[in-house]
């Protein structure tokens, strides 16, 4: 059977095909027909050439929610017609990272969607290890908010969030507010930090932040966030940083608003090395971390949706017909111009 | 009154001087009859003027056991005639990274003897704030053995130890086999990781470290260590990765060491920035740690050392009396010929 | 000099007497002019006849905001005309337990205040060691709000929702809608728990609860608590169970309310022993804390009210002028009739 | 086809009989035929009729060794002729109890082997989930040894090491020198505790627990020991207290023995509730943990003893033939006169 899909054909080329309709090759799989899905930074990657692993002729995409369609015989959690959240991330639940909650580094699993086989921006998509792989969606949920748990709310919580060990009364400073920085800010508040400072050089972004809780932005591009930071802190330094964007100055700037015993926690996808200041840190008590989201937290967070201590829905900024995927990635490249931070692609 | 004591007099010069003795300047102060003593690396690191706030004048040192020669009015905790460690940091105890337990900040002290004022490198020493700066040595406690309570046993189990989180069954490397890369070797043991690889180019310490419990050394002269280190974890990487030498070469290797999940604990003192992979560690879910040792966890290894848990005699390459400190140093400037590791210095 | 306070003379007996000015004993002391006091459950129970090493002529209270008026020579942090709450804990910062933050245990402080020395529901009081037993009040900072940090919000915080480690999207269920029990529950929403759950008997104090953020409130007296609580928890029971009471049978039913993997929290004052329900709960792996407040917590719990995350001032519910204290004691002995929770006395 | 098995029958009623042979019945079922078993004191509490939910009929025994006979269709990690550990808590891998590695409370398995479904006191054993159930046994690992991380090693280290969080310095005791406290104690030596002190009321049990590494016993049955604690540890109580009995009049003296700010951790299986001294322990700061075993620990443990950092073929005190189990139960129901800890079985 036939279905449609975006597919990738090398950098710089996607188009809106036909493809087969995904069938069911492992005892753990799911057909999960898709209902919503959206657009994530690494698409555009992808799309750049950034990620050569990626072979021409996949299909795209990690985020989405759907309606089980068919599972296989080892597939216990799930029956066709349940509403479910995929997780990008894909865990055999068996491996020896999955055992320790390290999904991101599952030995067969991992980021595979839209990656290592085909994804979830399409009409259907076949999801493996399906029971530890999906999420059941409670009824009644708001499929605009909830898609957001497939990656970008639990990214911004484990590699920011919990990587920052935010705790009450912390100041924070969140460097880029993308989606992703966006989202690390949002589940920040989780933790009630005193300070959430929020610093890019997109206005509209910083009035996103403002909107969704920071209590105080700061566009970096007089380069004097350091300066701003230190006097917001009383001359001490932020005492979790979070790098939401994957630049080396960026990098560079989170190491100067750090206080001693602070943390840097990288969120940032980074396409170079960057610059470690030991000369000043080797004595500053600092901690710095990296991680791939596990997505181990999206039972945690779905929680926090339902009972409205987070509204994801404040990141969407674009909604689509599904068959309209092109023009979201026409939009999404353009973020800045186009105001845009996520998209909300829809079936009909 | 006049005491003899070694002074800095500006990069490159050092001379054993008579200086006025010290006084109690506080109602905190304690002035400690030094019965032993020792060389730290960053006594040689003021020597060459790599620190360059240390004032000419200085009376160098912050290692040392002694005898309570008298106390201000403040002090609770000792008396006259007590035998004391004296830690190489000094605590007020009371400012807002004291009660963090973070005294390496110490609004008040912190790093200050030998390098702000006065050191231990002499026949006495003021120590401020003595309750909180200053442990009681235990009837029949080793000298010898104590005196590496002051700095070295502390840093590599604070700064490495600790901060790489070595837990039981852990694969560990140490970069570099100095006197601090041998306290973390010792300490590490504290938490029986399974592999305990310590790595090197001096064959010398190499021969140290396997005598002090690496499970495996590996001379990097070949540039071969990672590939061995791989191999040795089965391809994993090592769990704890401890830096101890301060160079960003081998901070690089660190980077290369590590296993998905794992940990850098950085000991060595920096004089220049490094590189961080973040092309390749940003999805790789690693810590990253610096510190500057707070002597916090004393109290604890002094019972570890009493109850023979660690011996840190073993570090002890040298010995000289204390007037002969001028010997120790040219000794210790040729560690690697002298096979010199810690040199002790006992007042008769 | 003279002045005013509230004495214990022997079970049942206070009164409202003269009584000399307290001065500097020590040098770490600060004697601190008192502008507002409150009244605790404790204290009752010294009026009871419950806590009998507190001798006759003892001046209760242990919660305070005041204005410092003298300090001894080793005071550094304070001087006359700061304004300052002042801790119902005292801390040397100098013992063993005061370098683990276990100020509680502090060998030469803890709860004297009221205790074993005379407290603070007077015109004045004498601290000891100042330094580490007042927090400076900021400017403009509400004294009705802040005088809950002496002791209310940090036991509720400390003993409650950091040893009950509430995080978010945890079910909490709090047995016991006092003051401490409120106290615990205006903390824990600094760690957006998805279910707050305040079960009491008395039903102005469930409706209190209801205003400051209960998201459920269950009336025990019907004896079906643990069966709703089970219902509202999916039949898991709570992750975190607060006991708030300090009675057996409450304490009975916290037990029956917790989640496998659960935890149970005690801040009740316990007369007497319980029954621990090993037969069931041996395999349920569950974490039972006790703890008197150490309020280590304050500075952060400080930054906490400043920045509007808690607002502490919801507790109080009668307001007296300082000369009438007796009169608030009679209130607060009648507590449920009189609808009474936090009791402010005022100097004028 | 037939095999031989050990069966209960109902209280008192064990033999040796025939039954059929096991199959697979599920995709992720391994069948193993054991090579070597163990008893444990819970087949005794089956044979006393104190577990009820076990049927007549049914084959005892969750610990064993052995090689895979058969796996089915889902079994991805092992097949045919691999050598394996049988862990004694089954774990499905999927649900939310596992994801936590909460593994005893899995909602598929936990503790079902020789409970719920038949045992490994057989020549063959059908084992659920096996991927996520069996370890694989390394080339050489002496089997004698490796039985021992079935069940009582993990149950020693994560009921009474990792949830009493035994610290290097810190002073331990353990309340029950049987096979279980003795796995305690030969597992909290990876945490380095300055004191191991082990009580018991049998002089043979003392004896093997200072073989096994005790810092010091004492024999309770003069009602001494909790002054014995007290002076050993210089006033203070033990860090950490490890009930391994299960009696309430233990369970009371770990409440005497225990530090301010300690743990007790129970691994006891309790029959009755117990007497806790809320009214001295309020304010004490204390931990109180209960666990069934998750055997989360199991791959950690096993590189401790390949490595040597562990021997628990020290715990075994006799052995037999597998045909013998008749025997084996003899003995071990008479443990103290006949000097038994752990019982080998084993196939020829």
């Amino acid at each position: 059977m036939i279905m449609k899909a975006l597919v990738y054909h090398g950098p710089g080329k996607i188009s809106w095909d036909e493809k087969p309709r995904p069938t069911v090759q492992e005892a753990t799989d799911a057909i999960v027909r898709i209902t919503t899905t959206t657009v994530c930074g690494s698409d555009l990657h992808i799309l750049k050439g950034d990620v050569p692993e990626v072979a021409a002729g996949r299909i795209l995409g990690h985020e989405a929610i759907g309606i089980v369609e068919e599972v296989g015989a080892g597939v216990q959690a799930f029956k066709k017609g349940d509403k479910v959240i995929v997780s990008c991330i894909t865990s055999c639940a068996k491996c020896d990272f999955c055992r320790k909650a390290m999904y991101s580094h599952c030995r067969r699993g991992g980021w595979i969607l839209g990656h290592s086989i085909d994804g979830t921006q399409a009409d259907y998509a076949r999801i493996p290890y399906a029971d530890t792989s999906l999420h059941a969606l409670p009824e009644g949920g708001d499929e605009e908010a909830l898609v957001m748990l497939s990656d970008i709310i639990p990214t911004g919580f484990e590699c920011g969030v919990l990587n920052g060990r935010v705790q009450p009364g912390d100041s924070v400073a969140i460097v880029g507010a993308g989606p992703v920085g966006l989202a690390a800010l949002l589940t920040a508040r989780l933790y009630s930090p005193s300070q959430l400072i929020v610093i890019d050089q997109d206005e509209n972004r910083l009035t996103a932040a403002k909107s969704l809780g920071a209590t105080r932005t700061i566009n970096s591009a007089d380069g004097q966030a350091a300066e701003k930071v230190s006097t917001l802190t009383g001359g001490m330094g932020a005492d979790v940083v979070i790098e939401a964007v994957g630049l080396p100055a960026t990098f560079e700037l989170c190491q100067q608003l750090v206080a001693p015993g602070g943390r840097i926690a990288n969120i940032g996808v980074h396409g170079k090395s960057a610059t470690l200041h030991l000369e000043t840190l080797w004595c500053r008590n600092v901690t710095l971390t990296t991680r791939l989201v596990d997505t181990a937290t999206t039972p945690m967070l779905l929680k926090a949706v339902l009972s409205g201590l987070i509204d994801p829905k404040g990141l969407v900024s674009h909604r689509f017909p599904l068959a309209d995927a092109m023009k979201a990635y026409d939009i999404f490249a353009n973020a800045a111009r186009e105001k845009a931070l996520k998209l909300i692609l829809t079936a009909h």
